[in-house]
């Protein structure tokens, strides 16, 4: 159980979890988000619980001057639409050697077109792609009996970026290095933009730590760990969303350390 | 009071209700919803509250395939914009004859270009129009002083579809049957969205329920009583559209026949 | 402390709030809010909280008639894109003479090309700009070692409109007349969009209110103690958004007259 010579004991990323929080709490690195409307409210009040400042302008002739001040990006491709599409390719092209990007390929399971430029997007080496599982059969087009964790190692090596593949189990890979998070809550998955929000704390956390895949995992455990304890706590729904702010925003590392479950 | 023969007792409609939302937790049915930007996060919150799968992009490009493989339809004309109107034409005639589509016209008593809009959707056979007494007057062009049972069945009649008009009490129809709602809260009307989300939760039970005006009285039966209680649980509309979301989610039989009050 | 000749004592300001909270449960005043689609929910929410109705279209082919049936405009310049400038332009042609009009000019410090358009947008006479340090500094090109009561006094004559200057405290000045105001809590700048619908506040009093300095005055006194309040009472940011809510949409004058705390 207790591996202290391992990069990714729970005992170590409950620690990077806590690094992470804290850095994010000092430093306040600006994200800058391209995201969809349905995600945009609950991402930015997510960012600001945990230090960061979120700006979301969408508009082609803007973007390049809010990438160029921005410590992150989150590309999130939910409500794809024409004046989106121009801005994500300004703001990747602005981002490019000098801010890390997140890709969050949203239901790009959904439309032929959508997982097409999605494609394109991942071969632009984003620092990080995160999705879900059936978002990841059709973008990494990988065969449907291949084992999960090499599947994601294989895209992970295919498309230099770290990949991290969440749902009611984690995996984050970098083509060599690979955690399994155990956190979270089924609660998770019946509110809104969750995912989305996920993504926004990856690329907050890529502002802070110079290593995409431990920035990536630590946010991942921090958001697991504060879903699973909102989680205990709310009645429903509604009150989750309210819950797992609140804990983000005072989660510590006395708690990270109890409750971190990885492998 | 006790009416066991019809088809509309309270008894009858909390079944109904508690029937449909079974359902739709054990289906988890697909609902594409073309929504203002206002309403989207609430009503993505609330179909994922009952079991739902909400998708909202608002792209003429990729609408078509979004309903493609949805299993009910939403058009919502709040902040309605060049791109809604197209996406909705496309929406439409993807879900002709095999989606079921509600159409919430959001304030066409504000715009006439608006109201002209949204009888032309009207003239489309939308399975339920769901939509409050001003946009009931604009749209329906009744005279002032008709009794409102009977207006609503005439242009229930008119347009071929079910037309829920909703308030402190809501009213389905469908030419022939018509149940009047006597649940609810005042709070209903100090929160943003609540009519869309109910359009949406309709949308969800058309995907479960064949009869339209059965799957929308009950649809309407289960958003009153969760309001109802909701309302007695909040301290304002800020915990209101908490614990709105905690009662569907755990919206039970019992609960349902214990609240429900139609006549 | 007591300066019972002083139109800006804490008593009178306590006093003002309340009256203006009754005027708009009573009167429930329409306000359009062109606003970016991060803050129109909150936004909303917020205005309902308070008794008002808010309309939030941004077509350019809609705007005008929307305008035309309300009470007072917000102009909000977050996720500007080309669809709301043209809509911004024919809003606040619909309005002028007739309609007060807030702006908040969202992050003009981040786009040179965004505080060109907010510069010509304060030309056209706002009634109110609301705005943040970071913001005014860019708008006001003011030297940054004026003191910032002079010049907020300063930009307020040469811009003939009221200016709120929001943030740790508050200051509202018309060239003539500055109060600051210390009410609010830290969490208001950890949640998103409560600069912006602190905005759709003043919109909502100006229409019950036809001094603009004390329309604002008061407005940001009601926010600024329902902060306070919800802060207390919050256990973070996620239950900070619904305290604020519930507290204001309660809010009553001798809770008011409690905590107002102005110099």
């Amino acid at each position: 159980m207790h591996a202290p010579s391992s990069d990714v004991s729970s005992e170590n990323l409950a620690e990077l979890a806590a690094d992470l929080l804290t850095r994010l709490r000092a430093r306040a690195p600006r994200v800058h988000c391209i995201s969809n409307t349905v995600a945009q409210a609950f991402t930015a009040n997510l960012l600001l619980a945990v230090g960061g400042v979120p700006s979301m302008t969408v508009d082609p002739d803007e973007v390049g001057a809010f990438v160029a001040s921005a410590d992150a990006l989150l590309i999130n491709i939910g409500t794809l639409d024409q004046g989106r599409r121009e801005a994500i390719d300004v703001a990747v092209t602005a981002a490019a050697g000098r801010v890390p990007v997140v890709l969050d390929p949203v239901f790009v399971d959904r439309v032929p077109t959508r997982a097409a430029f999605a494609r394109d997007l991942a071969r632009r080496a984003p620092t990080v792609i995160r999705l879900n599982r059936a978002e990841f059969a059709t973008l990494a087009e990988c065969p449907p009996d291949a084992p999960v964790t090499q599947a994601v190692q294989f895209y992970a090596n295919a498309c230099g970026t770290v990949v991290a593949l969440t749902g009611a189990q984690d995996w984050v890979a970098d083509g060599a290095r690979l955690v399994t998070l155990h956190n979270g809550h089924p609660l998770m998955a019946q509110v809104t933009a969750m995912g989305c929000a996920g993504s926004a704390l990856v690329a907050a956390c890529l502002a802070v730590e110079p290593d995409p895949w431990r920035a990536t995992a630590g946010a991942l455990v921090a958001l697991g760990v504060a879903g699973e304890i909102a989680g205990a706590r709310a009645r429903g729904p509604g009150s989750f969303v309210v819950e797992i702010l609140d804990v983000l925003h005072g989660l510590d590392r006395v708690t990270l350390t109890q409750f971190t479950k990885v492998s």
